[in-house]
């Protein structure tokens, strides 16, 4: 049977990768998010197990203790992380499972997951990525200039990514992941040799 | 500019290689055959510089000296082989080249030019490549026989391959193979350090 891929997906903040995904799971079956874990409060229309699983510090800590997640990380007051159970039932049912994060925690995921299937985001230019940022309409020249340094430093990492895709048009850049999602089926991984016995058996 | 990436095609006979490789060129722009050399005289049709460039053997000789092949074989009285700068000048210009070639040719390919993305083609079952041979209608039983045993054998091969794509329906096969020319063009290779450098020229 066909085994799930998990896509790690990075990009600079205004790149519009939370568009892509949204995309790639409206036009793909077999696609979904991975549901991050966090000790902080729901927000107003968030849904326990949909948007994220919601629990306690405590509970957060002894899935920490026992090698619960895939990454974890603490933001200011409160833990985020991936668990690693969610992640791998989806990939046992034959299900791709999506995985935005920032470099720091693709990274993590790299030294726990190295079989996942990395891939950057970028933006056409720098030009268009401050326009993106400045369109949002919400910072001030310093924080957009302190965006664009963070963007800059995110994409330095891209040499240890497997892929990258320029995000100029939506759908062609939710396209050129979904064309990765296929070929990543197509590879030729361990199973192969399953196929060949089966071929064997039959002569 | 986008750089061409070359295509290596292997599968046993009957599988239906030849139809794929077609639909892919039909398919896609910037897709093309490589155009191989040989001694053996052109058929009724054939054209030199579009099915073959056809040469005597002491051309081929001297370009077999000036080590002007990816790979070359003599077949019975007659050398076949890929002229590295038919394949090169086309990488150059952004074309992908399809090198449609046996297993044995495809190693060679491969000491010569690792950097090519080597794909399997699969029969859904070693039972459907039997009944597609006998269709042919022109073998024997123990020709067929002999046939099948050579499958098994260039199937062996496929853990040499990068992909393999089951040859199941013509249609999603030839999609197959485009979504890895698509993926594989995404991948973040050498140029990519071009990208980096021009965006930190824009800021």
């Amino acid at each position: 049977m066909r085994k799930g891929r998990l896509l790690v997906i990075s990009g600079p903040s205004g790149v519009g990768k939370g568009s892509i995904c949204k995309k790639v799971i409206e036009k793909e079956e077999n696609v979904e998010y991975s549901i991050s874990m966090t000790t902080r409060s729901p927000r107003a229309g968030e849904v326990d197990g949909e948007n994220y699983f919601f629990v306690t510090a405590e509970k957060f800590k002894s899935e920490i203790a026992k090698d619960g997640f895939l990454e974890h990380a603490r933001v200011y007051k409160h833990y985020y992380g991936t668990p690693k159970a969610n992640v791998m039932e989806k990939l046992a049912a034959g299900i791709d499972v999506i995985l935005e994060i920032d470099t720091q925690g693709a990274m993590h995921i790299k030294e726990s997951f190295p079989e996942g299937v990395f891939i950057f985001i970028l933006p056409p230019s720098m030009t268009e990525l401050r326009s993106r940022i400045i369109g949002r309409g919400t910072d001030s020249e310093s924080v957009i200039e302190l965006r664009l340094g963070e963007a800059l430093k995110e994409i330095s990492y891209i040499d240890k990514y497997d892929y990258c895709v320029v995000n100029d048009d939506l759908d062609e850049a939710a396209d050129n992941v979904i064309s990765i999602i296929n070929a990543e089926h197509s590879r030729v991984t361990q199973n192969i040799y399953d196929v060949i016995d089966k071929y064997k058996e039959e002569i």
